[in-house]
């Protein structure tokens, strides 16, 4: 198996190729929104959902040809949301990834036009993935827009808004990671699995992984924004706090969060043992992502 | 034939129900999003787009059932487009039919959220549709997405955001009404016709059609903006004026403007008169629409 930073490398630039082809030019008229909608989208993301998107359908001998207008798709919904949740009247937040915020640059207008484009965009991607055994396009574009919509993502984001300032329960702040963070993450490896045909089974199996894995995320998400500084994450850190917003270790404390954490990731690894050898790559991402620093 | 106005109502409640078994209850957990889409979806718009849908439906043989999922997808994106238009940082807008505006009601995030949430699910409600003759999902999802997007509705926004205050020309202004109304409204109607199976060339008559009703429709909408009482139209009136918005009155004078509206109509009636007995509806609508208040 290539080692993981140089498959994590070469596969942040296959995802980048293939952004770049199914965007429109930057010249494209109007020029600003294509701006606007390649600045945040080639901001320096990781990749992260993509990434495990590809993994998901090698995992179930998938090709990488049809996973990957999925996995784009995907992105673009991730880019989206970010846009929205740094506008003045969401989250405020002036940088990510270490540039100014889409609002910042582009004015707040043009940064929520950007959003709706690139979440309107993602769906004319999924119709161009082809569908796959027994998973038909509109399968896929019912599975994005689920995890994407009133019920899971956008959910997460509108019991983040309501809960700033008040006191959060453990169970409260668990239903926000699920929705804002879980749902489009474990929808990302299904959409890997459905792409490669994956069985029931295959498709439980991943989802089980991604109800984990994205919790394991969220929680380690919180841990470091307590903990590091905004060098070192490229963003702003200690926000949280800051925003009076509830997190794992403000709820639970550092040590039980940590734990948290680990539990969840072990979970995540047990979920994908019944895929056997070609589940590999999914296993080495879940430990990498337990232990990043950023 | 039916009376136009008992049709109008007849179809307007047809809507309205599908509308509201395709959206989640208002109970639905988190309520706050789901009473704020449906404020916007019910605030007693004209359903003007999905009435022309089924109407182009029926004028090439389809069945309502086939029509009414994509009647019902685009009335969300034309919604989710007035929700964000209204925001402060857009046109800043308090009322709209007669209503405060969903900023006003929920606040600005959860506006932004309400928008983007009809806009994910008017893609889960086309996916519910079947794709029929030559067109599949992919199709009709491709079709909603490209004229929502960056080429068209979008693009629409943004010029109308960069051109606010500035000395606009007759084409410029053009540009923006085929993008900012034109487009969707051509997207409904194509979509009838797909949802019936149409021939190229019924598609091609329809797109014409579609394209000069939407131009008709928006000069007389800067028209009686600038005529009409707030009132009358149910919404902020001589609002354009106020913005430094260029409107077709400011650039050609009212009676150029009146006579630009007339020649797109015949356009579009004309556009249509091969497709027969069975499109008498929709030239009624071409008509009613010229004439209509507000």
């Amino acid at each position: 198996m290539t080692p993981l930073k140089t498959y994590l490398q070469s596969r942040c630039r296959q995802v980048d190729a293939a952004l770049n082809r199914f965007l429109p030019a930057a010249s494209v008229k109007p020029p600003t929104i294509h701006k606007a909608m390649r600045y945040s989208l080639f901001a320096g993301g990781k990749r992260l959902r993509p990434i495990l998107c590809l993994a998901a359908a090698e995992a179930c001998g998938g090709r990488e040809a049809d996973a990957m207008p999925l996995a784009c798709a995907v992105e673009c919904i991730h880019t989206y949301s970010l846009i929205h949740d740094d506008l003045p009247c969401m989250d405020n937040d002036d940088f990510r990834r270490g540039k100014p915020t889409s609002h910042k640059v582009f004015g707040e207008g043009i940064a929520v036009l950007a959003g709706d484009a690139l979440l309107t965009i993602a769906f004319e991607i999924v119709a161009k993935a082809r569908g796959k055994g027994r998973y038909t396009v509109a399968d896929l574009t019912t599975e994005v827009a689920r995890a994407s919509g009133s019920l899971f993502l956008v959910a997460g984001q509108v019991m983040d808004l309501l809960c700033e300032g008040k006191k959060v329960s453990h169970s409260q702040l668990r239903y926000i990671h699920e929705r804002k963070t879980s749902a489009l993450l474990t929808c990302s490896i299904r959409l890997g699995g459905m792409s490669a045909g994956a069985s029931s089974a295959q498709l439980r199996h991943l989802t089980d992984f991604g109800y984990n894995l994205g919790m394991a995320f969220q929680v380690i998400d919180d841990i470091l924004d307590a903990t590091q500084t905004s060098e070192q994450l490229g963003k702003t850190a200690g926000k949280d706090a800051k925003a009076g917003k509830a997190t794992y270790p403000s709820i639970l404390g550092m040590e039980r969060a940590r734990a948290e954490a680990d539990r969840y990731t072990q979970a995540a690894v047990k979920a994908i043992a019944a895929l056997g050898p070609k589940a590999a790559r999914l296993e080495q991402l879940a430990d990498y992502l337990l232990k990043r620093q950023k």
